[in-house]
């Protein structure tokens, strides 16, 4: 059976020239620590895949770092952050709807005696006035994600800034720009961030590869992750994920390429819902990225949906990946929703390959679903 | 120019069936955390390649945790044993010639108030005596590793394991196995061990993985290493590198295949330095692996040699490639060589793709750089 993927958000397809430049790579075996021709030539393959990462975040290339994924960026940026400040002052400010690798690291501070206060992104919208009202009281670091994963709400990374510029907290600011990388403006991050997290496998790079961007007036103040034979600037040791590497630089170069398709199918996709006699409800931020919707069939269980849908070879999501396995959503509640909507919230995420004809048999069996499933 | 590639201890090929491996997985893209076909797909495929790679270590499934990377699983298990023994005991026992993965983690350690003893290895033989005498003084765990990678010894775990036994400490006994793995008796691990770390791309998987052995009696007090979804049994979370992951285990059933041919061309190579009239000095621990040669030229600068040998297409290696851009290599001293010999020392390893003929031309410029650099 032909499968319908719109589970994109989750994470995606290898792109076409991220995967002939990973089996490129596969030739280029030599450890880029090695001084010999064929280290070399491993190093120069992390080197260039550096500037193109970087260039993509407006940065310097000397301000990536190359990690394991999104989610060991995320724990390097929250546990460094807290390191470099836990002298001066053990409050954290984030919100109430970040991804688990944020949002679990940061549980783990609560734990060794740190504050940490949850601001409200009901609607999709970070509540300003409460971040002013908190960071007058002092913050080491403000975490907060670039596009929430779950709804879509691109949050206000600029107004974040501003308000933390204002209260005079010296406070830093991390963005978890995991789901939002390349598909919002990306010159928020070195604008406004001192640290931010990216991953290579939600753009069309392999899983296993994603990137820590760091201010350099900081990095010289963050403590290593992973210690060992000191690549990655000695912040991240081990040997370099060369093929993983150079499929991301690929997919980063690749991706843009997509984005006009992917909004076009989204934007059809949405009105097909919204003109449908179902009563879907669709959990739309004022701000929000393209390649998410949020759906609430109300009456209906989320899982039961996507069963039904998986049968006909569709791939959707109830929530993120990273908690399908786990309990009712927090970051739904957080968005405002009531129970009986949470549990029938579906996560449509689109991306390379999708096209309007699928989205068509989507809705279809989206509708099939709720008269099936919703008692009347 | 055609390389002739002698530095199989610092990373290998991507052998045939793992790349094969690889790219077939570049199809299954599904997150191995959704519940959809396309992520139950995946998921098959990390709870297959964990079999694969619990075999080889003699071990259950579940006591694999796969990360990323050597260096990772040595700082997660380094860390995790420190942890879950701080209160009860802060003292370390280790050996004076651990790769860095090892060594600055137990460094960290070290200004953090733990007490660290660093047991001889000289000649490439634990001192025993000087293990049981500390471990009398109590510890909260040894980190030995199983091969050394500059040197090729083989250290001798069971004894290790039967000191702890005899002295009372309860000390946890952890095993850098990224440099042993499949390339000597690994029933040792899981026999001996608490836990074990190993990587994929020493043994031709991909670089970017690589496995923690945790004993399923101490596994449920590991504190996770990388906060968030909760994969990995909740201790490495982050999106799993499926591709990675599926070229890892076809490596591990790959690599054995190869083992007598990379022991004929060792053998074979050794012989001819060993006859040579160039008074190359072979330092040769008495247990040891085939793969890894250590040789002084005593006299000659390694960089020298090593560079006059990149420009006929050899790659070798001085030292480790960990620690290729750095200063002298403490691990020879360890072994109990001279400064001037360690100047002059050079690693040749083998592997997969290394022939006789090639040998004989590496030997036939080994010879070559003596007679030009050792000033008579």
């Amino acid at each position: 059976m032909d499968q319908l993927y719109f589970d994109h958000a989750a994470t995606t397809v290898v792109l076409e020239g991220a995967r002939k430049a990973a089996i490129d790579a596969f030739e280029v075996y030599g450890n880029p620590s090695s001084v010999h021709s064929m280290g070399i030539a491993a190093k120069k393959i992390i080197d260039s895949a550096r500037k193109t990462v970087a260039s993509s975040l407006f940065c310097k290339p000397e301000e990536i770092i190359f990690t394991g994924g999104g989610s060991e960026s995320n724990n390097q940026a929250i546990l460094g952050m807290a390191k470099m400040r836990a002298r001066r002052c053990k409050r954290v400010i984030t919100t109430d709807s970040e991804h688990p690798s944020v949002g679990n690291p940061i549980d783990s501070l609560e734990e060794s005696g740190f504050e940490i206060v949850r601001i409200s992104t009901k609607g999709g919208r970070i509540d300003i006035e409460a971040l002013e009202r908190e960071l007058s009281l002092g913050a080491a670091f403000v975490s907060v994600m670039l596009v929430n994963n779950e709804t879509g709400a691109i949050y206000d990374i600029e107004s974040v800034k501003r308000i933390i510029d204002k209260s005079g907290s010296g406070a830093l600011l991390h963005c978890d720009a995991v789901q939002g990388f390349l598909k919002t403006d990306m010159r928020v991050i070195s604008k406004y961030c001192d640290m931010a997290s990216i991953s290579a496998h939600k753009i069309g790079g392999m899983k296993g590869v994603g990137a820590l961007y760091c201010k350099q007036s900081i990095i010289k103040n963050l403590a290593p992750f992973i210690r060992g034979g000191g690549q990655e600037g000695n912040l991240r040791s081990g040997t370099e994920n060369v093929i993983g590497i150079a499929a991301f630089a690929e997919a980063v170069n690749e991706f843009p390429k997509y984005k006009e398709d992917i909004k076009r199918v989204s934007e059809y996709t949405r009105e097909l819902l919204e003109k449908s006699e179902c009563n879907f409800k669709l959990n739309l931020p004022e701000k929000r990225v393209d390649h998410i919707l949020s759906l609430s069939i109300v009456g209906a269980k989320s899982e039961v949906v996507l069963n039904l849908l998986n049968g006909y070879g569709i791939c959707i999501s109830a929530g993120s990946a990273c908690s399908a396995r786990k309990g009712r959503s927090g970051t739904l509640e957080a968005f405002g929703l009531q129970r009986n909507e949470i549990d029938g919230t579906v996560r449509i995420s689109f991306g390379v390959g999708n096209n309007e004809k699928d989205a068509e048999f989507l809705v279809e069996k989206l509708e099939e679903a709720a008269k099936r499933l919703v008692k009347r």
